[in-house]
């Protein structure tokens, strides 16, 4: 493809995208398409010859938006806001025109400076102290594993030189909430901990951590023999929303010298309003921080955005350093792919700097707000409601929800009701919520924060809710 | 931002980025900023208003486009070719616009398929047979970290599920060569193994694994009560393309029990080209493989091609399976986020679908096959220069050599003088070679594979290294 032919397919492209994004209203949310059905449209066999672009967009269209769940649909209330807002969109056609491979400060300087101007940007945003530094991590799944892999690093005063975890004499435990996110256990997995040394702590009412299970369990280990290692805080568990006391979670990790991670993938971006900053009190106490521009704040996957208190731990778990690697400006520059896992890096700064500067902070401030305020018509709603209950407080945008008609008792068949409510919405195609389990009850989740989700939208859904309980 | 002002921005960036790759040969390979030169011109501040595109092109152009080093560029010779080619910028464009996030099935069906899709046809590419299934990885580094806790799991009947890698009795142990890349190392130290159980095994004069040494370590450590764990074998190492010895590797690897990770980054890629699939002999015998379709096929990254024989090891390493994230078709599809360590996943397979309807697979042979006649061209130049020494074989299109005058000795002044060649060349601007240090002595290593580089360029750079060895 010359420069020619790419500007004429471009610019198709671009319009087909703004027709998409204009129109996405009348798509289903989720894909309609059954297992296999997008498969069986591809031959068997790769092109052994080019085609004209042309065709591959009316592929696009034709064979694969059919099986697209559409995340920027006004009626996406399921698993997370995942705005990929246009401004994100320009900022991942730039990067990818640029292609450039950010490994390293000396292989494209401007990537590696302009990570460090919109990470210090956001840190300032949601009230951080300049006692910490951003990187940008793919998902939060992986910051989690980055945190958990600083952690048993330095509680092990770095066995990795020696005879890695497999040598240590006393097991290394982590703490985390029952509700804590799946990424968090997976990551104690894979760091090599082992189930029998993740303890999930008991949470209240609210589905918080309660602190003194925290104390206890701790102390217990300590006594039989294990090594407090890392305490995982959630500030906003992806089932509920609920916010574990960041405060005396540090307090104690501290007490044994444990790492503290901070898991705000979602509700980390709402620290953007002053208002929401009491949620994670405490959190100049962390040793790191996970928060997901890519949910809740327009920038489209993959920006995690992790803040350390001292990035040495980073870049000595981390960093190798092969000859091929090495260049004359290692001694006085970042070279970020000493900072996480992967060696290759993509240019994703561009994405939070574009969404900046086309929204400005006051932008962002006033759509999250907004979004607040719908989740606070909904909850209104809600409990108005004889037969609906709420089973978590409504702290940001996220409702748990459950259908109780008169008389009903808990059980197989109330739980069957419940997700066969969500399963009617979903299939309606006009809205796309979350069914989940909370506390062992069937729930309906619904997560606001869709960009093009507006008060409108969120009474459509309550209104096909009602009517989906009802039976229609 | 409205959909109509995308379409006017994304036409005009779109423009911006085909003048780009229209004139990439007029800048500098290699950025010239000074280190802080960027970040100087960003305020201190976020954004608090947002503001018109048109301003955040015009600062993409003049801020960061100086800050860029041209992987795209025709006198791009450094580390490894890494292509965005023209085809697989539209396919970023059209993932971003589409907004899909790929963690589950259901969460779009179509992204799921069309990646079973296209890593089948690449699987057909570089001739593996039915027995492997393939999933894309982030980068080659992330894929090796997976084939390590993979092959840990299973030497330990997934400890995991138990007291985790520090619960074992028997330390496991990692073999790889003493060329193998660092991100083999990384990967064991953060799969916990650590550097006492990571063995590096010594190379011949053409810098491939001796068998015969990986043999006797294997048979020494389990003598010594450890337990031969992962073999990882490099098809094409990063420093000089050496390829080590699939075929004995993969019988020792079996006659222990131990998992056969074959690293195959770039080398990998020229596996569509029946004529050089001897360099991996054997690999019918690796439990799991990595290449990049990001380093010479022209698919942007990140985009690690992970085949592996039993995808049953991933899922029951990488899954986890929370009510949140449960979804009707579990029972019947590939749920992705269970066969890699992030949970989020971007809509990556458009990539190598819109390069491969591109260029079709003709298109890349040819491609290939030009890079490696330049190779060859290069190199008989290289051997017919009385000055200069080729340190490796050019299995492929990557050069080590060194310049060596008439009576000039090892050391550290012909290091020097070797690494200033390098400098020389790279603050040019024409050409951006990669110094490095094979066997103790520093090479000059040049690789030949962007997209735009022909014959004249691999000529301009010969005349240019010629010419800086002689001081200008």
């Amino acid at each position: 493809m010359t420069p020619e032919e790419f500007r004429r397919t471009g610019h198709a492209l671009v319009d087909w995208i703004a027709e998409y994004r204009a129109g996405i209203e009348r798509l289903p949310v989720m894909s309609p398409a059954a297992p296999g059905a997008t498969r069986a449209q591809f031959p068997a066999a790769p092109p052994e010859r080019g085609a004209p672009m042309d065709v591959v967009l009316a592929d696009l269209d034709r064979v694969i938006l059919p099986g697209i769940t559409h995340w920027n649909h006004p009626g996406f209330f399921a698993y997370f806001p995942s705005n990929t807002s246009l401004a994100s969109v320009l900022a991942d056609l730039a990067a990818a025109g640029l292609g450039a491979q950010c490994m390293s400060w000396q292989t494209s300087p401007a990537a590696t400076e302009l990570e460090e101007v919109v990470m210090d940007w956001l840190r300032q945003m949601v009230g951080l102290s300049r006692q910490f530094t951003g990187v940008i991590q793919g998902f939060a799944s992986t910051a989690t594993l980055v945190a958990l892999l600083c952690a048993r690093e330095r509680s092990t005063n770095f066995s990795q030189t020696r005879g890695g975890l497999q040598a240590e004499e006393k097991p290394l435990v982590v703490y985390a909430s029952e509700e804590s996110h799946s990424s968090v256990w997976k990551a104690a997995m894979l760091a090599g901990f082992g189930k029998a040394h993740l303890h999930l702590i008991e949470t209240d009412e609210n589905h918080a951590l309660i602190p003194k299970k925290l104390e206890i369990a701790m102390q217990d280990d300590d006594e039989r023999g294990m090594r407090p290692c890392a305490v995982v805080a959630t500030t906003g568990t992806t089932n509920s929303t609920a916010l574990d006391p960041v405060s005396d979670m540090a307090m104690l990790a501290k007490l044994w010298g444990a790492w503290l991670h901070v898991d705000a993938a979602m509700a980390g971006d709402a620290m953007i309003l002053p208002e929401c900053r009491w949620m994670w009190q405490g959190i100049e106490g962390a040793d790191s921080i996970v928060l997901n521009p890519h949910k809740w704040l327009g920038v489209g996957p993959d920006f995690s955005a992790y803040f350390v208190q001292d990035p040495q731990h980073l870049v000595r778990t981390m960093s190798t350093n092969p000859a091929y690697l090495r260049t004359a400006q290692d001694t006085e520059v970042r070279n970020f792919r000493d900072w996480g896992i992967p060696l290759g890096r993509r240019f994703r700064a561009l994405k939070l700097w574009f969404v900046l500067r086309d929204q400005g902070v006051e932008g962002l401030q006033a759509r999250l707000r907004r979004d607040l305020q719908n989740a606070q018509w909904l909850k209104e709603a809600v409990d108005a409601a004889p037969d609906w209950q709420r089973t978590a407080p409504v702290h940001l945008q996220t409702l748990c929800i459950r259908h109780v008609p008169a008389g009903a008792a808990d059980g197989a068949a109330l739980d069957a009701h419940n997700l066969s409510i969500a399963e009617t919405i979903n299939r309606g195609g006009r809205a796309y919520v979350t069914p989940s389990v909370l506390k062992g009850k069937q729930i309906i989740r619904v997560s606001i924060g869709a960009e093009t989700t507006e008060r409108r939208h969120v009474e459509a859904l309550w209104a096909e809710l009602r009517a989906a309980a009802r039976g229609r």
